[in-house]
């Protein structure tokens, strides 16, 4: 069987929605592995159905319930839920705790859930996971929601924003007070809140606070706000047609693709960088290591090298 | 006056610890001004002398209280300190929120104290700040410990752990349970471990669980736990001395320069990349739009572009 013909019947299972060979794809893709490219881009004229979300928050914030909840209520409406868990690993070590373990116990028999646990190996491997590629695999499998699950505000966060049409954040009252919310940064990425544990102290303070500090900027002064006790399964309706409302301004779209374009040349270059450069990298940092030279120096020069470089557009 | 003398003044003022000029050349950093690589570059011989701890933890969890007191307990000690907060930032819009407004306030007379808050501009600004370079700066300035505050444990961390000497990761009985901890992915990232908030209901728990996953690691068993009560000021010399006595192996000094260089190359080429082909992008971005192409063809032309190219070394 020749490549081509190969990737053709890859392309076709994963459409009909062939989970073991969704699973493979995904793994070529992690391992951004020979023919990874082609593979994606035949299967992009088949994405853009599914709906995407992301689910960040702080640890223990609740997200995990929520996202069962949603998965429960979308199962009900007999509506098909990929789910990627984003799980931050150690950059130095490398080291993965993969949630999925846990998680697919619960929904491990139903054939219309599929859960997907990528480690963000950070600049450890060079390259980060791409979020956006698997979001795209289960949008191809046939997935009519798929739900992203993430911690935090940082770094990881844009990628996750690159990918998905609505972003959800998530307070509890274990979050903290407001200026911590403040501090963190959240106010304008989300399109959508909830706060989380109503049933816990200072919970209706958290949403009371939070409310008054959206109606203080024009732009988050219409940004629903749902309470929540996942636990429970209270506000799961709720949350759910709130994000399903969302509609992603245009403007936005085009950046998100801005975004991709970018991170992916950079990622291109890094490659093409380690792999051309690889002993002037080690000789140079047993330079700086013996006082010889200075990062700087190392930048300066690769500036001198891409300025000399013209390609033809 | 040149260009020349002009950095050599700057530089020397820094050198003597002058504030105004250190600030200066922070926002000269920050901005990738004309000229940036050089300062530095004059400046980097004059550094690794400060000790660099980063201090990470989820919002809430009293990481600035503890940074507090650590200032509070190394001026009892007659050393300078110096303080960068990472703010996250919204990547899609750029709003940040300046940590230090609040926390000038308290230290803003001590000459002996310098603190700056880094917004995280993520892939909106298309570079991250340079969190290693402000270090450096306030190294430079003569500041004895260098701290950085951070949320989280995702991708900004990489930027942390690049210029740090020691990670401490702030626990609080508010950050959830210890399956929340080993979500987090922070085992293993951590130097020394803080359990903080120490009078809070549960606080006994987090530490006995932590030490327990410490311990069920070969990697991981020694790893410092300081039991804290920040705000009372409880556990402050404990942490420092824990901080002060790790010692970074030589092949993760090696580690972190192998990081800085391949971010910054990182950067140069996309620096270029969006110089030289500003236009093919957004081009490309409407191609997208309208279906005509795929994300992964465009990475597919960048690479044949890079393969063609064939420096020198």
């Amino acid at each position: 069987m020749t490549v081509e013909k190969a990737h053709e019947d890859m392309i076709e299972r994963v459409l009909k929605g062939d989970r073991r060979t969704a699973s493979q794809l995904m793994r070529i893709v992690d391992d951004r592995a020979e023919g990874h490219l082609d593979l994606l881009g035949a299967l992009y004229p088949h994405t853009g159905r599914a709906f995407t979300a992301g689910i960040a928050g702080s640890p223990g914030c609740g997200k995990s319930t929520i996202v069962d909840a949603l998965i429960g209520e979308l199962r009900k409406q007999a509506k098909t839920v990929g789910v990627v868990a984003i799980d931050p690993t150690s950059a130095l070590t490398g080291g993965a705790i993969l949630g999925d373990r846990v998680r697919m116990q619960q929904h491990g028999l139903d054939e219309g859930v599929f859960i997907r646990s990528v480690a963000t190996r950070g600049a450890q491997g060079g390259i980060s996971p791409s979020t956006v590629d698997i979001c795209r695999i289960m949008d191809a499998m046939g997935m009519d929601v798929v739900l992203v699950e993430t911690v935090g505000v940082g770094q990881d966060e844009v990628d996750v924003r690159m990918a998905v049409n609505v972003n959800v954040v998530v307070l509890s009252p274990d979050t903290g007070d407001a200026i911590q919310i403040m501090k963190a940064g959240i106010m304008e990425i989300a399109d959508v809140f909830v706060v989380n544990k109503m049933d816990k102290e200072g919970a209706e303070n958290v949403f009371q606070e939070l409310r008054m500090f959206l109606t203080m900027n024009e732009a988050t002064r219409d940004t629903p706000v749902v309470r929540m006790e996942a636990r429970a399964n209270q506000g799961t309706q709720e949350l759910l047609q709130a994000v399903l409302a969302f509609r992603e301004p245009e403007e936005r779209t085009r950046l998100r693709r801005r975004l991709e374009i970018r991170k992916r040349a950079g990622e291109v270059f890094t490659e093409w960088f380690e792999d051309r450069f690889r002993d002037r990298i080690d000789e140079n940092i047993e330079r700086i290591q013996r006082g010889e030279t200075t990062p700087y120096e190392i930048v300066g020069a690769m500036k001198e090298i891409m300025e000399g470089f013209n390609p033809k557009q």
